[in-house]
């Protein structure tokens, strides 16, 4: 058992991986748990490519790292804390891709119309980050790589219908993961009119 | 206790609300759960605005009624299955402005850039929605009503800054929902190539 709302405290990306590997079965868990989210007509739009391959994950790592480098690297300096920057930078540089497994999302635009990708998509990555979490494995929401869309399609032999959304590394933490850093709700929550604080 | 994976499993779109009030306190732990999700930059640009007032709720109801009927309906209803097409059809026109609470959720723009909106609030709509699950209410995942966004945007007073992403309605379910329906992930899983099925 792992209660939701226990695991819905304990979750954080993970940005640093040791070797141990993931099997089948928990990548099956976490990715099932993914399908059961909502989706837009309830069309279930969703592509997965779990890629264990070394060489694929490393080149998909060199692509994350030219999207960081070119520009993105730059603007999060100022706009992070040096330690989430210090973070960030390490995994945007090689560590993300260091996981066993990288999972690339994609979204089948045949099945979705263009206004509803994001909702379709994002809820079932979010399952797939809470599976993660309760089985014990580190991971993280990345979209840097699909700033590289083509090359990232490409790496993967997605079709042109298919559009890379979101890479999820996978695998156990080389270190525990403290507790995730969040502002009251009621901070940003209102009654009835936003004039009307929580 | 709610088991994450019996939650995920269970969570079902309602559209049809019984009377029975929600309290704050579910209210709060519910949202509490939404600010949880993972955020580009750790920016939580998240925004809720918790709707009681019922002629507040029948306006979004009419808003969500005006932009179902101005061509959506008219696509959906060969889109859709008919039982599906019957249960959003109800939904869309009334049913799920019934809800004794309906939560509004922006997005604050000064803290998210443009490309990493919807995947810093959709993950926190999922949060939510599995929250309201695991505590018995009834939720789903609506868009609808952001289609006529300055509107919406008016009735609840967000600011400029505050693009409205979601109506996302809480109550009992007027009828215990069924199990969802879902293709088994393998449909649209692949190993390292999108050629390669899992």
């Amino acid at each position: 058992m792992s209660d939701l709302f226990d695991v819905v405290r304990r979750q954080r990306a993970c940005r640093a991986f040791a070797d141990d590997p993931v099997s089948d079965e928990t990548v099956a868990r976490v990715l099932e748990a993914a399908t059961y989210a909502p989706s837009a007509e309830n069309s279930q739009p969703w592509v997965f490519v779990v890629v264990r391959d070394a060489d694929l994950r490393a080149r998909i790592g060199d692509l994350t790292r030219r999207v960081w480098e070119s520009g993105a690297r730059d603007a999060e300096v100022d706009r992070l804390d040096a330690a989430l920057f210090a973070d960030v930078d390490r995994g945007m540089s090689g560590g993300v891709a260091e996981a066993p497994v990288l999972v690339v999302v994609g979204c089948d635009t045949t099945r979705a119309h263009e206004g509803a990708v994001p909702d379709s998509i994002f809820p079932a990555v979010q399952n797939l980050l809470l599976a993660a979490t309760a089985l014990g494995l580190g991971s993280a929401l990345t979209t840097l790589a699909t700033g590289f869309a083509d090359e990232l399609r490409d790496l993967v032999g997605l079709p042109a219908h298919v559009r890379p959304m979101a890479v999820v590394p996978l695998g156990h933490p080389v270190r525990p993961l403290g507790p995730p850093r969040r502002a009251p709700f009621s901070a940003t929550t209102h009654r009835d009119h936003y004039s009307e604080p929580w």
